[in-house]
């Protein structure tokens, strides 16, 4: 029975993403090895990371200011890594905290150097994207979560500011276009749109390192990755493989432009059904909501278990919400097709139409 | 053509063992999905990284008074990491300098705290393993290398010493029992005998841990890791995936006895060639020979193209050695068959009856 992958993360990748890294892990390249078996330093993988690299600057319009690292870690080792790069332990940096990766990020710089909160939405469980705050004239960055997997909100724009801005972009990395030239700092772990677990993007204008002078372990410093090209030492290298066989899918249907279409399509036939539907009701801010996670509850918990099996039993994988918003999130992220939503708003409308 | 797979790492992998990998990116456990787009907290993978820990337990005889950790970013992240979560700034341990990976992580280390580097055989190029040493009163660990992959030498005896024996085990771990109980910590990355690039695991005994003063990034600080069993955050799926797979491997094959006396008969049939043949020459020390790392030189520069071409033509793939001694290297790790040995060996005495 085909099953419709709606896991926060990892997360549906395309099929024909899939069924070429089984091939290439029997066989790689026709050369007779496994990609699980091959060295970094073989050209057959020398040229995977070349290609991985220019996928990215092409699906970013990123330019040779900007250094694109494949790293190991998530971006939990970016939220101490980035401040530690930025930032000497007296200098300041903004952040605004719109759910729990940004609180995490929160905690790990200032650990290690000033940060100021500019705002937050957890007065209201992190539903909403603050739109009212002033930076401190002395932030070096300001940091922000561009989309919120587990509450479901996205920033619709970008802030602009005069410092750089810093985004864990981990959950809408190349769902849409960015303006690139605002951002000092990108970064996301594979494990949504880009690719499996296992290899951190981190796309970083290189002006902006070099620059502290704390004491930083050669595999925390980002010019130890840049000068050896993301292979200072073994890299995580089927996730990098699969990311940039996931990264050429992308362009080979059209790039972001035509992944934010189709992503956009996608989020507002569920919302539309989500607010027409009187079971059931959306978490996050109309003005703020993601188009990458979906999060809603039922009206009627009575019904919570019925949903449930009617949904398993259309195949619908992974729409059970976080805990700490609860009811459902439907994740669906540049790979699912606009039949894996159809199957899922079938199943809230049969659910209307029999215990509404 | 069957192919020799000789590489140093990423290295060898059973047979069995990537096509049941590939079997599980297209589909896994029969489940429709793909192992690269399931969530890890779902039972299917939170059993994995159970079957996993459980193996590592079986093949190094490891207590509950160690954890096991299924970390990312390679031996090298583990330099800094392991340095930082056992020392102090002010607090010293004791370094034995074996070749290139150990002088990174005395490198890291002294970044951090106090290092003394009792021996190092850095004056014959590494070819040996220093013997003669002794260690300052207050070290509070003695860091060695287990198994030296560029200058083929090992440890055959681990030192017995009262402090904790803290060891990179990365290219020989598994490849013979070793005296768990003197280990303080031992650690290694996947992509030698436990499985593809993109996973480290660290045994750590837990009753060393918590003291320092220090202040640790959460991802820096191993027990948010134990705390979590290694899922803090998305741990690397695939490559714990396959390490699992490996691991389970080897416990199938008799386990890690098994393993050394087929390591044994692999070396002992390649270094007796490399003695007998009049055209080859070891570089390491006879007494202190990996039985992981088989590195040799011709002794006329003129057959070198010859014996690459007809070690190709034969199916040898990555038999060139290191930079840093040059020559040949052949990396026979657990999964390497006899029969590559044979076919190597036959190369070299083809050679010699050809052009000796």
């Amino acid at each position: 029975m085909k099953k419709y992958n709606f896991y926060a993360g990892p997360a549906i990748l395309p099929r024909e993403v899939i069924e070429e890294a089984a091939r290439a892990v029997n066989d790689f390249n026709g050369k007779g090895l496994s990609i699980l078996e091959i060295s970094h330093r073989s050209e057959d993988f020398i040229q995977v990371m070349e290609r991985a690299e220019a996928a990215v600057r092409k699906l970013l319009e990123a330019g040779e200011e900007y250094a694109v690292l494949f790293l190991s870690g998530g971006a939990s080792t970016q939220f101490f890594t980035l401040a530690m790069n930025l930032l000497d332990k007296e200098e300041r940096a903004a952040y605004i905290d719109t759910g729990s990766w940004s609180s995490k990020a929160i905690k790990e710089a200032a650990g290690l150097a000033q940060v100021k909160v500019v705002a937050s939405s957890k007065d209201k469980n992190y539903n909403y994207i603050p739109k009212d705050w002033s930076l401190p004239p002395d932030a070096k960055y300001l940091h922000i979560t561009s989309n919120n997997t587990i509450f479901g909100t996205r920033y619709k724009e970008f802030p602009e500011v005069k410092i750089p801005l810093v985004a864990d972009m981990s959950s809408d990395i190349f769902s849409r276009p960015v303006p690139m030239s605002r951002f000092g700092l990108i970064y996301a772990g594979a494990q949504k749109n880009m690719g499996p677990a296992g290899t951190t993007l981190v796309v970083v204008r290189k002006k902006y390192l070099g620059k502290v002078s704390r004491h930083l372990p050669t595999m925390v410093n980002y010019q130890t990755h840049i000068e050896k090209g993301s292979m200072f030492n073994t890299p995580p290298v089927f996730p990098i493989y699969v990311s940039m066989l996931t990264m050429e899918w992308m362009l080979s249907q059209g790039g972001i432009a035509a992944m934010e279409k189709r992503n956009m399509k996608k989020a507002a036939k569920l919302y539309d059904e989500i607010d027409r539907n009187s079971l059931f009701i959306g978490t996050a801010e109309k003005e703020d909501r993601s188009i990458m996670n979906v999060c809603f509850l039922l009206n009627e918990q009575k019904l919570e278990e019925t949903f449930m099996a009617k949904a398993t039993e259309a195949g619908c994988v992974g729409i059970k919400g976080h805990r700490s918003v609860g009811g459902y999130r439907a994740s669906i992220y540049n790979a699912m097709e606009m039949e894996g939503v159809d199957v899922l708003v079938e199943v809230m409308q049969d659910l209307e139409k029999n215990h509404g």
